[in-house]
């Protein structure tokens, strides 16, 4: 399984294209940052993030994007911008029928580190024990794009099986009808 | 000059066209909804949200397009959907190379009822009123988008003035380093 994961963001958007399956040891294929000048028209920002994605889909033709989930309960000032940002990573995949997959932070961090509440530095160290690298992937946002592409490899056997008994169970019902 | 107004939102997008100049009779020119399932991908609404401001745009052809500027403090729980459903809207008009504008809900009351506390009916009724309607616009998301678009044509000449005055001092500063 090929995943670009994405750490929204209009300033820096990180991402990230890992892959492998569940148990066995994961690549990294390419990690970085999309950035958009703070001084430009919201508009402008949110089409250069348009194009940012739209290159790495190119690029690496993922199967799956994972995007982190976002909150407006925390980080009142940036919240808005984030949401904006991921709104633009999940219209590139679905307009190609990309699946587009969430993971809050928390999930995230647990799924790399063991502990939902592991700090930034501890998810870069993991990321790069992970996927074998030399250093941990600057700035963090990338680490964290890496880190939402494995969560998700490591996750979606799981939510597969949760999917196709919620499917199924649709199903029986829809029969008894 | 002709406004397209969103009123942005995933399940209803509040859409309406109003061509005039500030102290002028103004005229709608058309008025409507994108509207996504709710049990749909988020990725899918996005796309279908894009697909709708495209149509309008497309068929429109308006000079600027003047969305809700949405607000994290409050309405949490559909929050999250606005700023992604404005996203969208801001992305499709920057990428034609329209100017996007913004207006809080309180710029738009004020603007066409005479206070930033106007309830729905308050709003719909001057609307109706403003662009000499038979009946006020249904649902209540299609008179706020063409509300919007009258605050735009109201508010945009001193908008101007304010833009110019600041690039004024800007070129000034520039000269005197």
């Amino acid at each position: 399984m090929r995943v670009l994961g994405v750490d929204p963001g209009l300033t820096r958007c990180g991402v990230g294209v890992v892959e492998g399956v569940a148990g066995r040891p994961l690549t990294m294929l390419g990690v970085g940052v999309v950035r958009t000048p703070a001084d430009a028209e919201l508009g402008d920002r949110l089409v250069a993030v348009e194009q940012g994605i739209e290159e790495w889909l190119d690029t690496y033709r993922p199967e799956v994007v994972a995007v982190e989930r976002v909150f407006s309960q925390h980080n009142v000032s940036t919240v808005m911008g984030t949401a904006q940002a991921s709104a633009v990573a999940m219209l590139c995949a679905a307009r190609r029928g990309i699946p587009v997959a969430l993971h809050t932070p928390s999930e995230v961090k647990a799924a790399v580190t063991g502990t939902g509440r592991a700090d930034k530095a501890q998810v870069g160290a993991m990321v790069t024990r992970l996927l074998r690298l030399a250093a941990p992937p600057k700035p963090a946002d990338a680490a964290d794009a890496l880190a939402l592409a494995i969560c998700h490899i490591w996750r979606a056997p799981a939510q597969n099986r949760l999917q196709q008994a919620a499917a199924l169970h649709a199903a029986s019902k829809g029969r008894t009808r």
